[in-house]
């Protein structure tokens, strides 16, 4: 294996060859590649004649010899949509989409649980167990299916019901808990020392990240590809809906990454972390001026994803938001809701709460001056709204009776 | 516009800058190009290079002068996954799912809707209406959002929840009918006469064919990808689950189309029809040797995509089944629903019903002898699972409380 594990804290390098959770410090551990070695071969041409429809054809810079080892659905290779310049959108000139729903299960969390389940069955794992508020539930069990493996599941009670069915369909053991996900964590873990499962609780182990990182690989592929030059191109602003933060964490890394492989220059975009008021422990210390982030407490938002009161990867959140110049923000379920809906109604995207959330952010930002018109600023919509249905309602829907004979008059009424 | 409209029963020609529905015989247009014009600079080569990530990378086939005419949200580039040899799949030595919930609202229906609303909205239309009894009424949601046409649909009161939520959402007029999608139909097309809205019901307008068909040349360049050759190549059977009919008539003209532009020879795969027992209209009148399926009495299966009695394409299914030495088969819903759980568990794909029924059809057809071990069999995944969750019980799920404790009990009963 041609990479590293080191404590992100310290420094200091834990063996690759072995199972890993968090470093002695209780930090999490990244992956460090020999960029040097890849580097001749792994230019952009090569990657873009590839023919793999993954993100596995970035594999020099995942846990694998070779993409053939994966254990993989399709994940990654999700489209970057253009906002059309309509109602509340009009403002922003070269606004972008990535429409991270076109992954397996539905979400960003495939690419995650794609890496870390190829590398616990590579390293002789038969049961993985994992905390989740919602998509990661998904994305594990059917990556636990693909791969052969046993999967655990400990969920809060109020998990969105889409994803409890889906999980089951799968085959996962599930577990619903009368409490948050950080109680979740607790009961997995203890769950983990018991019955030797692996724990794949996101930044507890190292190759969740290296997975989600794949993202920021591909948006720059996807800015080169829209603008039409053969140089890859970052955009100015990203806007990430926090909860866990390891897509956040994932991109920044993959920046360095591709800086180190000269495909990149040093510029960097802001990178702008979303909250929901309800649950922003990263927007509370991004203010305060802190390096981490307490649980905050009475965590509640309707956008489960980020319903995530404390993050391990805290402090290297903080740490990206600040070195980029970007901010931290949240608004209120009202406002994500709303911004889903526009979302949803203005550019055809079918969009999650959370991907309603960054919207918002944006559009408040906008109007705040820190945004400009110009700038090329990218949305995460992190996954299908398909999962949300609970929270959307449906029962005011006109009837009609095709053997009756007033039936165009309901139509009328309605236009 | 370099392609005529020609009647599929009479060959007689129609003008394709004017909005068009079926031909004065009733039956459908369909699309007939200048294949002479375009052989020299589509090659599969070109066609590979460009950076176009959507179905829109086979403009030149398609009813628009260049790609950014397109009303698009990245529909196709699915995946084609090769199925594990585990458990019922064991068998099977070269088995593919065409993974279509890789889409715009999760279904092969994006394609059609995307060509569909593409060239309405280029003759001028405003408002789109048609009946569904699921999945297209997303897909026509969400495309007319895009292009910011009005949508009006007509659905069966018993479509599924997901659907008309979904559709909600993204802002479209919709009318619960008491009745089937048959009766849908009629009410949308007196609708459209009296309020001038364009119907895009299919196979009744031109163009949701053209968009379908991109499945089968994604086909022939996935296939090429996994098995590593130049050339491009199609499996030896494909099963296609058929309601309406339209995504097996499409990529059996895709063929043609790309026979003639050189990029395959004259062999084709076998089609395989699948239908519900509960509907199965042409599995009916292909038993029967008949050339078209009257309207199949009550009508009844939990496949909503396969609950359409009566089809305008049916004579094109039936001869494209013949023609091809295919056949035509129904299973139960027991069966299908059995199937789906199959496919999720053992392949970590998440399928839905009609995934099912294609699954369990070809395990069929294994067991009769009508399939060999080592043919290329591509099964056609039409749609997520994330729609069908009122098919599924969720509500034996344990509880464990956090608090407690005798949680890690529970735990070990599961096991």
């Amino acid at each position: 294996m041609h990479l590293d594990l080191k404590c992100s804290l310290t420094g200091e390098s834990y063996p690759v060859d072995q199972l890993q959770n968090l470093s002695a410090q209780g930090k999490p551990l990244l992956a460090e590649y020999d960029l040097d070695a890849i580097k001749e071969t792994m230019t952009p041409q090569a990657v873009r004649a590839r023919n793999i429809r993954s993100m596995w054809k970035f594999w020099e810079l995942m846990p694998v010899d070779s993409p053939e080892e994966a254990v993989s659905l399709g994940e990654g290779c999700t489209p970057l949509l253009q906002a059309n310049r309509v109602g509340p959108f009009e403002p922003f000139e070269n606004l972008f989409v990535k429409d991270e729903s076109f992954n397996p299960t539905g979400s960003f969390k495939a690419r995650g649980m794609s890496a870390a389940v190829t590398r616990a069955k590579a390293l002789g794992v038969k049961a993985i167990a994992l905390p989740s508020a919602g998509n990661a539930a998904g994305a594990a069990t059917y990556y636990a299916a693909r791969a052969g493996l046993e999967c655990h599941l400990f969920v809060p009670e109020d998990t969105p019901p889409a994803n409890i069915v889906e999980s089951k369909l799968g085959g996962a053991n599930i577990y619903l808990v009368n409490g948050l996900i950080s109680d979740c964590g607790r009961l997995c873990r203890e769950a983990c020392d018991q019955f030797g499962w692996f724990d794949l609780s996101t930044l507890k182990e190292p190759f969740r990240v290296e997975g989600k990182k794949t993202m920021g690989y591909e948006l720059a592929f996807d800015l080169a590809d829209h603008f039409g030059t053969e140089t890859l191109q970052l955009p100015d602003v990203i806007f990430y809906p926090t909860g866990g933060g390891t897509g956040l964490i994932g991109i920044w890394k993959a920046f360095d990454e591709v800086e180190a492989l000269g495909w990149i220059g040093s510029a960097r975009p802001k990178m702008v972390a979303v909250q929901a008021d309800g649950c922003s422990p990263i927007v509370k210390a991004y203010l305060e001026g802190a390096d981490s982030a307490p649980l905050f407490p009475n965590a509640a938002t309707c956008a489960s994803g980020l319903r995530v009161p404390v993050a391990v990867g805290d402090f290297l959140m903080l740490d990206a938001i600040r070195k980029s110049s970007g901010t931290a923000i949240s608004v209120s379920d009202q406002k994500l809701m709303q911004g889903t809906e526009e979302i949803c109604r203005w550019q055809g995207i079918s969009a999650c709460p959370e991907g309603g959330a960054v919207w918002k952010a944006a559009e408040q930002l906008m109007s705040d001056g820190w945004l400009s018109p110009e700038e090329t600023i990218v949305l995460f919509n992190t996954g299908t709204g398909l999962k949300y249905n609970h929270l959307f309602k449906s029962d005011d829907i006109p009837r009609i009776d095709h053997e009756g004979e007033n039936w165009m008059k309901i139509l009328e009424q309605q236009s």
